[in-house]
């Protein structure tokens, strides 16, 4: 069971950006330029490098009844003020049970593909470390023993991203947030050497990089008919993919210290993968270019952990992933995401799990992967 | 335990067309446009519609040691004669310890797509028709206690495929094998009423409709980089989505006699799928037009079948899947069949599952829902 003495720690939720994260940072001339806020046909958006980004009302939901859930623009008036505001957010994390959280961007997107799509790339540069210094300097800095600090990088230069990741390690970052496949952001695969420089980095930093689901722009959709249901039902084949596809490739055995998070990507699958993947490994590996000595599960065992909001299926075949490969997360304020009942969840669903692993689960894992000490 | 009576029944096995199949039954003017196997630069290869398919060595391998396994093509005098020998192959089967198995097509590829895809429609729907013929009339009939009859159906047409799955349930046909998702194969989607002629055919047959992985003429590819072991351990993610796709379809309120098996899918991922679509169900349906009333694991329980090689993990979670929908199979002569130890691997799997249920899983589920009774 989940003893009242644990800290439940989250490792996958979103700020939604107030209007001046940008504005309040970049330099006088670019402010113009970069991303602010804008009332249009009285929907406020984002608008930025010639676009405007109308938000999703589902990225906002926190507390909502499902049954009033909808697709439409929800404007900042209209959501509670822990999705922009950090001590808001603490409050709400306190009636949640909830004793920190690891933020993902908005704006920018899970891995910051906003910047790395936009056309200015000195521009982007500057925004990118703009909401690196948002989160580390005014979010996190509101209270950091309640935020686990995570960086973007700038997706399209492997040299830049080892950079940023040295400068916002240096301030305090634990994490970055990466793609969980480049190959559809018109980026090189897992499979070149193109991000070794980054992965370097992110060894020497100690530093996981936590792989969200949808971070690659691409969704598992069977046809243009199917209804948002289908599409949210099947995110975590993108963690599945992108499972194996790190699995058999040479990353880790290029970076023996890299770490990789799957973000929302759910538990349950993965002990089939780890079983499919050695069987696959067992008979195909012999006439492929894939690691011959070690199966894809000792890499999984070593190098990748997996994180849940709710999934009973996960906690059932844990012994099978490893109750140390483990995470526990929230999704605050996604639509997902179950506040103010995450900590009640949690318990219902440790009911049965021995106090040990539930600790480990809830609490240990992220601390030492994350290097999140408890304040003492 | 699998107790020594229990027939194990295989749901899923391949025959391998010898030379002749077409050129033995279609009309004497259309036997030069009809597939036949022609020698080219040494290689046998299939030719028909203009074009030269070259069976991969992968679907011949048998009883071949993984270390020599290639994807070169095989000729017939190199392989196993069980591959296109129905004798020889219930050879094999005694030697496996395969009481039945139900056999999918090779050269039409798993759901008829080579027919579809060809030019003269005509000659094609001959083909179906052809090849309908042989399995029932030559491959089944050596020995109708050992296969259960499988048809293909001209997917272009679905009225010609209401008329076809007719004419071969007249013939004993037991099931039909279809596309996993029509779409990537350019026809209308599952949320379309494009195939409920189609579908009211196999309700008033009693024939399930058989998905086999990668009938969609879809893989999950990462990228282009990866070797075929990353795309050989993604293929059941085709059986997740198209298990999402039905299960929050219409199509099941139309057709409330339809059932489908997913083919190769495995099993160790329909817990997670089962827990998932009804969380999704729970917190996403009031703004999608999906079924309001019944979660889709009510659906699945009612109207889908998985399929498994060898699946520890989804033994494990059998109750959560429903021992009652759970099916074994061998895949022969395809490079994941564990022949000619198939019965002892399903032992070894089955060890620790109480009789009643291995007896469910290994013979009497298949009996069951593919109406194929035991020799009295």
């Amino acid at each position: 069971m989940l003893r009242s003495d644990v800290d439940l720690i989250s490792v996958d939720d979103h700020v939604i950006e107030h209007a001046d994260v940008w504005q309040d940072r970049l330099p006088g001339r670019l402010k113009p330029r970069g991303p602010r806020v804008e009332e249009r046909d009285g929907i406020p958006v984002w608008v930025y490098d010639g676009r405007a980004y109308p938000p999703l009302g589902l990225d906002a939901v926190a507390g909502d009844d499902p049954s009033k859930f909808t697709l439409k623009t929800k404007p900042f008036k209209d959501m509670r003020p822990g999705c922009y505001d950090p001590k808001a957010r603490i409050a709400d994390m306190d009636r949640d049970g909830v004793a920190a959280q690891l933020c993902f961007p908005q704006f920018p997107r899970f891995a910051g593909q906003t910047f790395a799509e936009a056309a200015d790339k000195d521009l982007a540069l500057l925004c990118v470390r703009a909401w690196n210094d948002f989160i580390l300097d005014e979010w996190c800095a509101t209270d950091p023993a309640r935020f686990i600090p995570l960086a973007i990088v700038p997706l399209w230069d492997a040299a830049l991203a080892a950079a940023e990741i040295e400068r916002t390690a240096a301030k305090g970052a634990r994490a970055i947030t990466f793609t969980e496949n480049p190959v559809p952001l018109g980026m090189p695969s897992f499979w070149t050497d193109h991000w070794d420089p980054m992965f370097s980095a992110l060894e020497e930093a100690e530093m996981p990089m936590c792989l969200h689901i949808g971070s690659s722009s691409k969704i598992t959709m069977p046809s243009t008919d199917v209804p948002m249901a289908v599409i949210v039902s099947l995110m975590a084949l993108n963690s599945m993919s992108a499972c194996s596809d790190l699995c058999f490739s040479t990353v880790f055995e290029k970076h023996p210290r890299l770490k990789v998070v799957f973000s929302e990507g759910g538990a349950g699958w993965a002990a089939y993968m780890l079983e499919k993947m050695d069987y696959v490994w067992s008979r195909h590996r012999h006439y492929n270019e894939v690691n011959q000595t070690r199966p894809p599960s000792e890499t999984f065992d070593r190098h990748i952990w997996v994180a849940q909001i709710t999934d009973a299926v996960g906690l059932a075949t844990r012994h099978q992933i490893g109750v140390h490969k483990m995470l526990w997360e929230s999704d605050y304020p996604h639509s997902d995401c179950l506040w103010p009942n995450s900590r009640a969840n949690a318990e219902e669903q440790l009911r049965d799990v021995p106090d040990d692993e539930a600790r480990m689960f809830a609490e240990t894992n992220a601390r030492r992967l994350f290097r999140f000490e408890k304040a003492s």
